[in-house]
């Protein structure tokens, strides 16, 4: 009945309705068709859940032999927690099997497909591919740098400004930019703030939507270990909170906060926290995508280390001014604009009143 | 993560995903969804098999409790072939149902959601519910008159005609417009052409698409049993056929197509066949929906009983006159203008160079 | 301040505001500017008034000197009515000639660039050169042939009918179409209907606009001379009207249509009109476009001599049926459907709930 | 032909094309049309010379009898540099006369139409409206305050900046957003900079397109006459230069600077130049529109004073940082987010990759 894109786009929506619930396992959504008929359908759920090829096929029962298995990942074909997808999709009798994006991951990298066509199966590659390639964007990226993909989220005036130069900053966007974060929040491993902003704000850095959603990880850099003991992100029966600090910090205060279920890391001798270690840290937990709602020290630290993968940036249509007010990025500038930071694939929504672009750094 | 709509558009595209292949079950789709995490999807797949709550509550799996259920149709609470879904929703322990539309059915009507709420469910109506409801027009106007959701399906010229006067009609309309029919030919349960088509055109009237499809039951109407029995819509090893004729026929030549797998049936004394004996017959067989692709006379006749309710019209930019060319629609016409039939809720779309508008009769 | 083609939009626009009321000679407009600044602007108006140059340039009195000129179409180089505007563009100084497109007129084709860049100004061509072509297609095609540009409009059913059995045709379209119908008539110079037409419907073939309009030449295509003496169309203190017919007609019906003003006009023994001396009369009349509001005949006939250039096709989303209501193209079809004539350059308008589909032939 | 809007959009067409041109007149088309024929056309291109009815009127001549007069704002009615154009109209026999905007100058506003009414003719209010009212917003506010409508023009980073720390601005926004400020600058009758951004940059405040464009009137505000004679902005053959300061400057400085033909303005006794005396001073000149490309100081003291009426900011997808890099508005902030200048009517336009955000201050 449909051709090959209009199916790969029912696999790909159920791919991305599991987005924020896969990590460290990418997004995955399965469609299977036979003589045009649907027999089975299915996403990945959960690390060490069945993945989205299975549920299709075990929908599909013995109708699968000789059908067609539209899948927006190249299957697996290594043993992990669960058997691999490739000789399901074999033993089931499929006929042609439709991929959306190659696995980047070198334990699969091509050798699905490869196994496939080795038992006789007929192999599509390339259909809808770009939107299956974003999708995993994080994924792909931890694959090949076992760290997450940073994501920056900023929310400024329309004259830069993200708080009153006495630190007021509630609220800068509308009501729609500020659920949208929420939605970000969902979708995203971790998140992450300096001590800046929580000495500043005391912010939960929860998922709070009317559907619920998951929570992230949440990420504290607190070189000096000055995290008040009550601050609202400490509060670990919401969500884990994990503190990177630098070494010989007080250590009564690293103890009182274990004992509130968080963790503390340190990245080394200081002054700073080491990003790379940060972000090794994170991505060895199987965090794939972390979102970055710092203040302007944190961004521009994170920016001159080339750590930014996106930038997500609101903008309200309205002025605050003021010399001393904060910015989204602070730190020191290059002496020339033409060594400014360039946003490529850039778009642009509306939230309410607010403005949201969004690119990528090279 | 999402809102009720976003979750309830992916149950719904679940559904239609299907379409063509549940009658005389409706289109069903179901998504289970926990603290904003995907838990379980699935469709309704055929007449006989799960229906859509049990496919996504089977793949929730314990992780069901507590959850919410979208499902494009309200949920079944009568034992059919397989046991009430409600019973499966209680059980289960979902704590909230929300629903696209209503089912008409008086064996379901509102019992279904008053039997989720009796039993302390919180339930959600109207969803998303125009596209809910549009989606099973089909099946909601056979479960309140017993009979198939009529569809004209015409294709003319820009001076409305739909062969030469010689009776070439090869080809009217492009390719891509010719494509779309066949799509149409999938969704529909059973396709009705006259024995002048049958005669003019020798059609298999079957699916012939790249990706596969379901064929629609063929329905032949033939008062007078002309039909040669070397016909290619008599192959019954492709699809089933049906020839709808008068009594007294020849003998002979209802035994011989008999033979060859046909059902014939009369309906009454004639001279002409009776529509509602034809469209009773075939809503008692669980057709839902009937594609009319017949010549002049016979669409005339259909909209002169008021029998049609929907109206696909192809036109292609083109020109081919004769006061002869055979017409979309033929009989007899009332005598003045303002007496048509009028379309409502007109749609356009382009397939190639051709114009399909699409309306509903009143 | 603006690009080229801004300046040549304005120009643009300006011609086109004087749709239907410059025959035989073409829209023009044009504007001049100087470092920026809008100096003088104007539309041709009237055969015999100054061309758009000339209202331009006199507009900007001293200023033209030195400035640009933008001007839809190349600017003519011959004496006709008005002195060549070329020596007017030479005489005030203009410095750069920007030009939408060229006159094919064998009179002035090329001509009137040559003459400028000869005089030292610079000419710019092919700013916006499409719509300037388009919007003159008629009187390029007069040029061309010495034939008015025919239209073919026709309106009909969705079941392809132009009345019932009975003739009733009251009303198809719905307001807005039967609206548009007018602005139609003003834009084109001169009206074309049968006598089958005129008797029928005893048509004005007027433009009855509530802001006003041109009304264009009527000609009534009648061989036998049957129109009868009280007809509306004969009713020549509204707009001039023409009748075509064969030779040795009734000689007093004749002087009484001559009495009433009306021009008759036999184009040889019949016993059909002879098309190619109807278009050739008007032609040398002046009259550019022709929009025909015949009926299945007159159009039938037309299309067979492949004496149509474009197709304005009005479809109102109703059925009427009748194997005998007449349709918009009738005479004799060819054999096969690829001989019908296809359209090019295709084009959909809605007007309420109706379709406008316009297209050229080949 | 057209309906009175599709006349009105052509005299605005008109009007719009002469923007930056007629201070301190109005921006004012006029279409004459007859019977639906346009008979007569013009724009007021400039002060002193004749208003666009003058023009629409002598190009239709004697055919203005009985016709209907589309002009976009009132008609004079008073003596100025030219005789009032009511009375031309009403000498001219013109029937109806449609307006789109009312004259808010109390020297006009009702009383045109009031002369026309009294006259026997008749008068259609509010056709096209809103966009003619938008049109002459500046001269409008200028009618009402004697102030110019001042327009803030700001170009930053997705972070916030207008320049490195080192002051290096080269080029924040791309090619297509900066030939944008040179239109904006055609189209404002003043431009306006500190001394802080003629020492950064030693801009020329000119208009530069391919096309021309007329120069603003350039002002620099320089309490402490700190201007280099050399400054760019100085050189007064290409534009006048206006330079506002305080009481008791050098008097040598001000004599050099009047000797290049700079005109220079003490607005009391300082230590800042008072902007209600800079304002009104442009008001009195005949200046209806400034635009402010300042510093961010000058920015923020415009609007703490509430002295502007819109803003157009451009925004580079590129990010700079530095927590000293300077931002488009500076000064001291409220206290309170909830006190920021909230901006109405925001509309969005992209110029290449950058985005430009207008909107309007209560
Ligand atoms: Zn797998
Ligand atoms: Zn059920
Ligand atoms: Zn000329
Ligand atoms: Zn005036």
């Amino acid at each position: 009945m449909r051709r090959h894109e209009d199916w790969m786009r029912l696999a790909y929506e159920l791919a991305k309705a599991a987005e924020g619930q896969t990590a460290p396992n990418p997004m995955v959504g399965a469609v299977a068709v036979k003589e045009g008929r649907l027999i089975g359908s299915g996403s990945h759920l959960k690390a060490g859940t069945p993945h989205a090829e299975v549920h299709a096929l075990n929908m599909a029962g013995t109708e699968a032999r000789g059908c067609t298995l539209y899948v927006t990942l190249e299957p697996c074909n290594h043993y992990g927690r669960t058997p691999p997808c490739t000789e399901k999709i074999i033993e089931c009798g499929v006929k042609t099997v439709v991929v959306g994006s190659i696995d980047p991951d070198s334990k699969v990298s091509g050798k699905g497909i490869a196994r496939l066509r080795e038992a006789g199966i007929e192999v599509i590659q390339g259909v809808l591919e770009p939107e299956c390639l974003k999708l995993n964007e994080a994924y792909f990226h931890h694959r090949q740098t076992g760290k997450p993909f940073v994501t920056l989220k900023t929310a400024m005036t329309l004259d830069g400004k993200i708080a009153t130069e006495s630190g007021d900053s509630r609220w800068i966007t509308g009501e729609e930019s500020r659920r949208y974060v929420h939605v970000l929040r969902h979708r995203h491993d971790a998140i992450l703030a300096g001590i800046g902003t929580v000495l500043a704000d005391n912010p939960r850095l929860t998922t709070r939507l009317e559907t619920g959603g998951s929570h992230p990880l949440r990420v504290i850099v607190d070189s000096r270990l000055r995290i008040p003991l009550d601050a609202a992100v400490l509060d670990t029966s919401e969500a884990p909170t994990w503190v990177f600090t630098t070494d010989q910090q007080d250590p009564t205060k690293e103890k009182q906060l274990r004992e509130k279920g968080v963790e503390v890391i340190s990245t080394g001798p200081g002054p700073r926290v080491d990003w790379e270690t940060v972000l090794r840290r994170l991505g060895e937990k199987g965090v794939l995508s972390l979102l970055v709602e710092g203040g302007g020290e944190v961004n521009a630290s994170l920016l001159a280390e080339k750590r930014v993968q996106k930038v997500i940036a609101f903008i309200a249509p309205k002025l605050i001014g003021g010399r001393n007010s904060p910015t989204p990025v602070e730190g020191k500038s290059p002496q020339k604009m033409e060594d400014a930071f360039t946003l490529r694939e850039i778009s642009m929504e509306r939230y309410g009143d607010d403005f949201c672009i969004t690119g990528y750094l090279t």
